[in-house]
C-alpha cells in the first residue's frame, strides 16, 4: 500500500432537527445544518467526515474539493496548501458567532479540518487501523462526555415537532432536565448553557445543580453575555461551585481583567479560537483552560498541536460542541481518546438529537455511564446510513435555513431583539 | 494489518571515529558513542533507530527495552506511559553538557524518543508509507543541511587516525575548511561552532567567512562560554553579518539580557531544551530561534509540537546535530522535510565521520547542492548495515569510551583544564 490518492469527494449537506434551545444569541432554529464529506481514493477506499453546513462553509467546502482531488490522502501538509490556496480570496466566515469572530486563519482552518478527518479515516481503513493509533494511540478507551442542560421552550414558534424535552425556564426545570439526562446516559458531570436569563437566576440554577447533583462537577457558559463586572459578580457567588466559567465576557482583555479576580478557572472556546489567539491570552493570563474543537481549530492534528500547547503552558484542556450527528462524535472521540491532557467530560449536543436521526448506521455512538466507548473498526469506526443521509438530505432541501440565525429565529417570538452581546 | 506488537528490542552500542574538535567544553575525544535500536515486532517487521551511546544512556534504553515489550508500535501514548515508568526513578542524565542541564524530563523524553522513531521506522515499514508521510506528508524532497565548521587540532594526542580535514586555529584554517566543505556537499549556509578562542578572533573567523562566502548565511555558537557583556560585545559586533548568534551566554535570563540589547536573533540548545523551559523563555523573549533535535526532545511528534510552538509565538525553527550516524541523518530528514516552518538549513555533524564509517548501506546518504534527497523506500528508508555495525561495535568493545567527556580529553594536553563557562 503506497497510494491512496484523492479521485473524488462527496459533500451532502443534511439538516437535523433541532428543540428551541436557548443562548446569548437567541434561540436555536427548528433545523441545524451539517455536511456529510466522502473523499475516495484510487484504492477505493473511502474516508468520511462531518462538517458545518451553512452555505459560506459549503462554498469553501467545494472549492476546497476541486483542489484536493489528486492529493495523497496521506499528504496532509499538501492538501493544507491546497486548501489554503483554494480558500485563500474567500471571505472569513464563521458558522455561528458563537465561536468567536472570524478570520481569514480560522477560515482556512475550518475547511482544511474537513478534509483532514476524512483523510485520517482513509488512512485508517487504508493501514486497518483505528484513527487514534494514528494519532498516537489510545490513553483512554471510554471518553467521559458531559450533560449539556439548556433552558429551552416547550416548542418552536409555528408547525414543527415538538422535542421530547418540554420547557425548562428556572432552576426546577434546570435540574428535571439534568436528572432526565443523567438518568438517561449516566453524564457525571453537568455544563448549563447560560447568558440567557439575569445572572441570578442562573446562579440560582447552578445552586440548584449542585444540591441536586453533589458529586457533579458544574460549569456554566453564558456566551460572553456579561460586562467585565457582571463576570466578577458571578464568579464571586459561585466560587467553589463550578468546574470553570466559560467565557463570561467577551474578548482577551476582558477575559484577563476577569480571571485577574476569581480563582475560579476561566475556559473559553470564543476568545481564543485560533492559534492567533494564543499569544496575547496566555501573555495576560486571560484563560486557563481552552475548549478544543477540531471543526475550527484545524482538525485533528491541529487539535494535538493545542493539547501540547495547553500542557506546556499548564492550561486546561476540554472540548467544546456544537450541534453535530455521529460522524463527528466519532471524531471527538478519537481525538480525546488519543491526547493524555484532555481530561475535562467533552461537551457534546447528542442528546438533543432526534432519535432517529442520524447519519451513522446504528443511530450513533451512545453513552452508557456518561461515556463513549471508541468504536474498535479501522479509521473513525463509523459507517454511513445511507438512508438517513437520503432522508435528513431531503430534510435540508426543504428546511428553507441555508445559514444559522439564532437572532432571527428569536425575533419570531421577540421583535426587538438584538442578540446584542454583553447584554447583562 | 491490525497488529504490530513489539516482541523484541535490540540495542547496540556502536562507536564512531571522531576528529579532534574544539568547544567550549574541550575537545572530542577520539570515537564518539552512538547505539542502534532495533524493535521487532510479531509481524517480523523491524523498525530501526539511532541513539546516544554513553553508559547512562545505554541503562535508560535498556530499561526501557523490557518495559515495551508487549506493546503496539501504533500504541505511541503508551509506550511513552511506559518507558516513563521504567526510567521514572532513574537519575537524570544528559549525554553531554552541550545541550543544556540534564532534568527528569529530558532524560525520559530522551529514553522514549530512540523507542519512538523505531516504532515510526516500523509503522511505515507496515504501511509501506515513508515516515514522513505519517508525519503529515513531506513539504520539501530536499532538505538543506549547512557546513559546521569546527575549530581543530591536526591529530588527536596518542596514537589514533589521522583524519583527512587537518588543523584549523584561525580564521585562515576556517575559511579553508568551509572551503573544502562546501566544495564537496554544495553547503550554502555555514556554521561556526566558537566559544574556543577569545571572541575577537571568532569575529574575525564569521567575518573571513563572510567575505569569502558572501552569499553564504553564517551562524556561530559559542556554546555558553561568553558572559552577558562580552555577549553583547560580539553581537555589536557581528550585527547584520549573522543568521544567528547561537547560545552566546548561559541560562534564559541572560539570554534575554543578551537580545534585549541586539537585533541579531538568538538562538539555543542549550537554555530551551525541553517544553518545561519554553514558558519562561517566551515571558521573557530570550530566544528568537529554537533549535529542535528529536533526540532530546522526545522524538518526531515531540519536535512537531516543538515546531506547532514555534509557529504560534513567531518564533524560528532550526536542527540541532551531536555527532551522530546515518540512522540519525534519516531521522532527521523525515521530520525536518514534514515541517512547514523549519526553514532553516540543518545542523550536522557527518561531515566529520571517517567515510567508510556508517551503520546504514550505501555508507549513508549524502548531499548534493548542500542537501538531502529523502529517501524513497518506507518506513526512515535506510537499511542496516550488518558488517558495519559489527565492526563499529568492536570498535565500542575496544576504545574504551563510555561517556563522553570532552572536559578530560582536553586535559590530556592541558591538565589546568576545567572546561567551566563562561570563559570569556
Ligand atoms: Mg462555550
Ligand atoms: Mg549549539
Amino acid at each position: 500500500m503506497t497510494d491512496l490518492k484523492i479521485v473524488a469527494v462527496d459533500i451532502t449537506p443534511v439538516a437535523l432537527k433541532d428543540p428551541p434551545l436557548l443562548n446569548s444569541s437567541g434561540v436555536h432554529e427548528p433545523y441545524a445544518l451539517r455536511s456529510i464529506i466522502e473523499v475516495h481514493t484510487d484504492a477505493g477506499i473511502v474516508g468520511v467526515n462531518e462538517a458545518y453546513g451553512d452555505d459560506a462553509t459549503l462554498a469553501l467546502l467545494h472549492q476546497s474539493a476541486d483542489a484536493v482531488i489528486g492529493a495523497d490522502a496521506f499528504d496532509l501538509n499538501g492538501i493544507g496548501r491546497r486548501v489554503a490556496t483554494a480558500v485563500g480570496g474567500a471571505e472569513a466566515s464563521s458558522p455561528t458567532e458563537l465561536i468567536g469572530a472570524a478570520s481569514h486563519d480560522k477560515t482556512v482552518a475550518q475547511a482544511f479540518a474537513a478534509f483532514e478527518v476524512a483523510c485520517f479515516d482513509a488512512q485508517g481503513k487504508a493501514t486497518g487501523r483505528r484513527v487514534v493509533d494514528l494519532l498516537g494511540g489510545a490513553v483512554r478507551e471510554r471518553v467521559d462526555f458531559s450533560a449539556y442542560l439548556f433552558y429551552k421552550w416547550a416548542e418552536h414558534p409555528g408547525d414543527f415537532d415538538v422535542d421530547p424535552w418540554g420547557e425548562a425556564l428556572d432552576p426546577d426545570g434546570i435540574v428535571d432536565q439534568a436528572r432526565r439526562m443523567v438518568d438517561k446516559y449516566g453524564f457525571g458531570s453537568l455544563k448549563l448553557k447560560g447568558g440567557v436569563f439575569a445572572p441570578e437566576e442562573e446562579i440560582e440554577a447552578v445552586k440548584a445543580l449542585r444540591r441536586a447533583f453533589p458529586d457533579r462537577p458544574v460549569r456554566l457558559d453564558p456566551n460572553a453575555n456579561w460586562t467585565v463586572e457582571t463576570s466578577h459578580r458571578v464568579a464571586a457567588a459561585l466560587e467553589g461551585e463550578l468546574e470553570y466559567l466559560e467565557d463570561p465576557t467577551p474578548g482577551i482583555p476582558g477575559m484577563a481583567e476577569v480571571a485577574a479576580k476569581t480563582d475560579l478557572p476561566l475556559a473559553t472556546n470564543m476568545c481564543v479560537t485560533s492559534f492567533a489567539d494564543i499569544p496575547e491570552s496566555i501573555r495576560l493570563d486571560a484563560v486557563q483552560v481552552i475548549l478544543s474543537d477540531h471543526h475550527f481549530w484545524g482538525g485533528l492534528r491541529a487539535t494535538q498541536n493545542l493539547a501540547a500547547l495547553c500542557d506546556t503552558f499548564g492550561l486546561g484542556l476540554s472540548m467544546h460542541s456544537n450541534t453535530h450527528l455521529g460522524v463527528s462524535l466519532a471524531a471527538m472521540a478519537h481525538i480525546a481518546a488519543s491526547t493524555p491532557n484532555l481530561t475535562y467530560a467533552l461537551d457534546t449536543h447528542t442528546p438533543w438529537k432526534a432519535q432517529d436521526e442520524d447519519v451513522v448506521l446504528g443511530g450513533g455512538l451512545t453513552f452508557t455511564d456518561g461515556a463513549l466507548t471508541l468504536p474498535r473498526g479501522p479509521g473513525l469506526g463509523v459507517e454511513l446510513d445511507r438512508d438517513a443521509i437520503a432522508r435528513l438530505h431531503e430534510q435540508y432541501l426543504t428546511c428553507g435555513i441555508r445559514r444559522r440565525d439564532d437572532v432571527g429565529w428569536m425575533r419570531r417570538v421577540r421583535p426587538e431583539w438584538t442578540g446584542k452581546r454583553p447584554r447583562f
